[in-house]
């Protein structure tokens, strides 16, 4: 039988004859697949025992009945093929990490950019709500001051003219300070008024969605800390594994970390809570209990998370009574 | 003839028969109105004077033909009369006010309140549309990079499924690095999208709204500085009365005064323009040349607003061409 050539490299393992055309090929699949570029190579090599079988490159070991070739003319030959076969290889690796960016997309993701969402929603809203009270009330400035309450604010300039809200507030209509605007000034705060109704429900609409994912991502978070907080802690965190890995301690800060580090620093006083704050067991707690609060409700949601994480058994309702029962 | 007592203060002029019944009174109907106040006094002295007419109360200045009774007992008698009274005129006083509050308001302050609301809107469709974006990329990362205007990143997620997007952008669907997403999780994103979009166009439906207003309320200032820079010139000034007084020289830095008085404090560079930087004529003059184009603009613009305030002839096209022919 004719001479053989064997070359093994993070490409795969390739055989060649006499005149370098390929005889069979093992390529990589995964750059990072050492193992069976090993084993190829291994294959080859009883395959091809029988031939003068060459092994060429610089590889230190030798391996059992082969002859190393470190010919450089026979290695520049080889140049072109192993060029077109690097960026068959490249291209296969960049699809394969695509891959594994589109795998990476979790449920956390989508819960994470829902809840910023919702306070960026939140925010938006209030701004143009605020501007939307100032401008009504060059018309009919004193129903601001009566509903103080944003949506009820909207709801009412919408579902009513100024007649109706007049006698809804017992003004008559020559005691009211404001301007007898003509229909085409009062048409641009109306629109605006639509669109903050139209903000306020998609923030509503979000908020379903961001419970629904919940529900089947992380049930127990989503029982102990509701929809809100536990979205809050996940964003902090940055994904569910890495709250999962987090101290109670850690949780019970997160959102507090400038006056965390400010106590670090500067030697102020440490914080006591931080998302949680907002949670119904920290906030109707009395003031000297609430870091007390606090710190009970991480130390169960850090079990929650964990369990979320191994998708354990759904347990989010007991841990939050047991948490209620102890700050009674 | 009997006595009669007369008793003139802010709330009007009053003439009361021996048992304190009123005989005749004028009262006053604005707390400012003293010229009536003090004619009718004179009215009642001419008209009573066969009568022995005692002025009540502490005026200095005797008034021919009357003899001034300070008998505390009489004053006291008619606490309860001039309580009722006064309550009346403070009712008929509130009313004025109120008129008065009425009918200040302008188009100077729809037109503020509508430009306030422009950048507001503004604002908040931007933080939306970016969040929409990093939304999104978990979906098609490939898009957000290649369409850099918001508006029509908004205008093809809303118009284009992803396979459409994909041929758009020349993208196989296994090369792109998004996630294939269910229907469920790709909704909320496009419910996003819908509502930025709302927003963009009652931005644009204000804008409209502005431009009409400026165009009956101030066309000079409309046309040399436009909409946009004019009525954020008015939202800076608080009227138009308030920025026709203003000299060239302030309005050239209007929306600089933070700058402005960081020079003075600190003795940093001296601002050259505020909100007229946004202007075409400053925007396309040279680096060099753009403190001299401001200042050009601002003494104009003081010239069209002064014919604004006085409702003058329309010139505000001559004094643009005269800037732009200055600026070459």
């Amino acid at each position: 039988m004719g001479e053989k050539y064997l070359i093994s490299n993070a490409l795969g393992t390739f055989v060649f004859d006499e005149s370098f055309d390929v005889v069979e090929t093992v390529q990589n699949k995964d750059i990072s697949d050492y193992s069976s570029w090993l084993e190829s190579e291994k294959m080859f090599i009883n395959k091809y025992k029988d031939d003068k079988l060459f092994y060429i490159g610089n590889k230190e070991t030798k391996l059992e009945g082969i002859r190393t070739s470190k010919d450089p003319k026979k290695l520049k030959a080889l140049q072109e093929f192993f060029k077109k076969k690097f960026d068959e290889l490249y291209k296969l690796n960049l699809r394969l990490t695509k891959l594994k960016i589109k795998a990476s997309i979790k449920d956390d993701l989508l819960i994470i950019q829902t809840i910023r969402n919702i306070e960026e929603l939140n925010k938006g809203a209030n701004t143009l709500s605020k501007r939307l009270r100032e401008w009504y009330e060059l018309y009919l400035p004193e129903l601001s001051k009566q509903v103080e309450e944003h949506e009820a604010f909207v709801r009412l300039i919408l579902e009513n003219n100024k007649q109706e809200l007049l006698k809804e507030i017992k003004l008559s209509a020559k005691d009211s300070m404001g301007a007898d605007l003509p229909e085409e000034d009062v048409k641009p705060i109306i629109n605006l008024a639509q669109k903050i109704k139209a903000l306020h429900k998609l923030k509503e609409e979000q908020e379903t969605y961001l419970e629904t994912k919940m529900k089947t991502y992380c049930p127990n978070l989503l029982a102990i800390a509701g929809a809100n907080i536990g979205a809050q802690l996940l964003a902090h965190a940055g994904d569910l594994h890495r709250l999962a890995m987090m101290p109670g301690s850690t949780i019970q800060l997160l959102g507090a970390e400038s006056a965390l580090f400010r106590h670090i620093r500067t030697g102020a006083r440490c914080p006591k809570y931080g998302v949680l704050i907002n949670h119904p067991i920290v906030s109707k707690a009395k003031m000297s209990d609430k870091g007390r609060a606090a710190r009970k409700l991480a130390d169960k949601i850090c079990i929650a998370v964990k369990v979320d994480l191994y998708k354990g058994e759904f347990i989010g309702n007991k841990l939050r009574k047991q948490v209620e029962d102890q700050m009674g």
